[in-house]
């Protein structure tokens, strides 16, 4: 049966177009001759739209948006927009409007990969982030700004709605993977009170999955095991701002933010989820041709196994790993990894 | 002339108490002979005076500590007493009483240290961790606890007087150090409020060091120099939760938080200042004379130092060098450690 998948396309910023060039072309090549087909929808967003109009993402572009099947983007901010701008006013608010509470980020050590860490093991594990809530909620404000009595400050906001709904979904995924574990990563013994909110949820929530090992690291004590020891960590459940710590420091250890992928996912099906690479704009090798595309080739594979296309997701996996192993050390343009991956998934 | 350091030693919890034995072992035998003398009280606080008492630091405990020339603590938390009671009613409670504004940790890869990265470098920096402000203050608090309506907070305060302050000590110990670089990380694109204020605040004081190198990272992609790249870093200015999280990594990549020493410092002199490991009481190994006392130990040099005895304090970090080169890998306990430091500075 004849299927059409709806794709909201924002490619943002600095290396955000090329990126997303070469993972459209990709996910052409794995749909190419069967009975799914791509609409696309290309979204202006970011610096130019909003040095051009003042606007970052209006309520217009967010009712169309969120008739898409799902949202594929590049990257977002720019050295010309005062920083918070465009993260806040477009990457955090796509990611709090369509109410992606899941912060999907594995990572994985593919076999040849170049890694800083000298023993790193057999590196596989899965971020699930929060995304809906922590101290990226906006909340907070300054007083006096600019004075010796400036004073300013930032709001963690978290609820037992936001944290046991993302708990329960990194347990549903920490049962579905062979080794079956989950460690909490929060600083319950500093930040108390939503400390002892995430703990008490995940003690709770573990009831429900006896077969589960639960464990539990601060995010400093992570960040060691992170480098001495990775291997440890099976699910990871944490929240917004720890998230986006560790998980760029996971990407680091597992061949860099070339390679990351993420999906921030409304697992309600309520609203489109997106799909974009961990690693930002870039913009000191925007235009340049030396982003690797990578990453967000293995967010379209994230993409399709959210729409139900395991099969070819698989497909992409497996051309990344490939093309991966065969890397000689000779630099590629990006055009040039998404030809090669374009050509081994066609294969 | 002779001189008495009024010292206060907070032994501490699990591991705090053996590694204490051995840094104050290595400071009597650094002053053996000179005309420097050591008048030490004892602190009984911690996990056991908390089950018998209900206390974790009293006024007049407070009160009696002020009265010293600088405090020498081991680690504070126990799994008998809920989290935070011990961090937050004892460690954090001294740092902010004493309005130990400047929390300072270097980080040094010794030559012949083992560390998980592959291709170190030649690793030298020194974090400044605000430590009176951000997430640390104790605000927030929880609504509707236990129910499905719960909602949690943890506000960060940050004021001018609170970052001005250390980011003006931070430039003055990069302005001392050849390279004189800095780096602000922080997370200004999400946290704008805060970080805007200690961006501008860097930006201000950076007028009045023009021979400062500036640079800025945020908090994620610092995780990632870390392992990739971190003999770029000289001195790093953060606040009080970015300075605990990258201070652990820091110390993962240069041999670990047994080797990993701090100082909580009042530079005004009005309050004795706090030397610790960086690492916590360990409670799986405590009792066992498992625990690496070097950091202890380099707490203690850092105290020296802070007191105005640079020579002592440079004895002590060439014991612990010619020690670590010296390792050949084979076990040693907590008390054989501290008593080869000890006959090294003696010698
Ligand atoms: C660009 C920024 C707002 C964003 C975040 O902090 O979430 C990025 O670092 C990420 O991890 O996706
Ligand atoms: C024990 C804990 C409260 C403390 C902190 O978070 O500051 C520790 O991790 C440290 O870094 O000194």
């Amino acid at each position: 049966m004849a299927r059409t998948i709806r794709l909201a396309v924002i490619a943002g910023d600095g290396i955000g177009p090329e990126v997303v060039a070469e993972g459209i072309k990709v996910l052409d090549a794995v749909l190419a001759g069967s009975d799914v087909s791509v609409e696309r929808t290309e979204f202006e967003l970011g610096a130019k739209r909003w040095h051009d109009t003042g606007e970052t993402l209006t309520d217009e572009d967010l009712a169309a948006i969120s008739t898409h099947d799902a949202i594929l983007l590049g990257a977002v901010g720019d050295p010309t927009v005062p920083s918070g701008v465009l993260e806040r006013g477009l990457l955090l608010k796509l990611r709090f409007a369509l109410d992606h509470y899941v912060n999907l980020r594995p990572s994985v050590l593919y076999p040849g990969v170049p890694t800083p860490l000298a023993n790193p093991g057999d590196v596989d594990f899965v971020v699930v982030r929060e995304g809906t809530e922590g101290p990226y909620t906006g909340n907070g404000g300054a007083l006096r700004v600019g004075t010796p009595h400036e004073i300013a400050t930032e709001v963690s906001v978290n609820t037992a709605f936001g944290v046991e709904r993302v708990v329960r979904d990194a347990f549903a995924r920490a049962q579905a993977r062979p080794r079956k574990k989950l460690t909490l990563v929060h600083k319950h013994n500093v930040l108390v009170n939503a400390g002892h909110l995430w703990r008490r949820t995940v003690d709770a929530v573990a009831e429900e999955f006896p077969e589960i090992t639960v464990d539990y690291a601060h995010v400093d004590a992570a960040t060691i095991y992170m480098v001495t020891d990775p291997a440890r960590f099976d699910v990871i459940v944490t929240d917004n701002l720890f998230g986006d710590i560790i998980t760029d420091l996971a990407a680091a250890i597992t061949g860099g933010i070339g390679l990351a992928a993420s999906g921030n996912v409304n697992p309600d099906g309520a609203f489109p989820s997106m799909f974009e690479p961990v690693h930002g704009s870039a913009p000191d090798i925007a235009g340049k041709s030396l982003a690797d595309p990578t990453a967000t080739v293995l967010s379209v594979a994230l993409l399709l196994e959210h729409l139900g296309l395991p099969e070819q997701a698989q497909r992409i996996s497996n051309a990344v790993t490939s093309d991966i192993v065969s890397r000689d050390g000779s630099a590629r343009s990006t055009v040039e990894i998404g030809d090669a991956l374009a050509a081994r998934v066609a294969g």
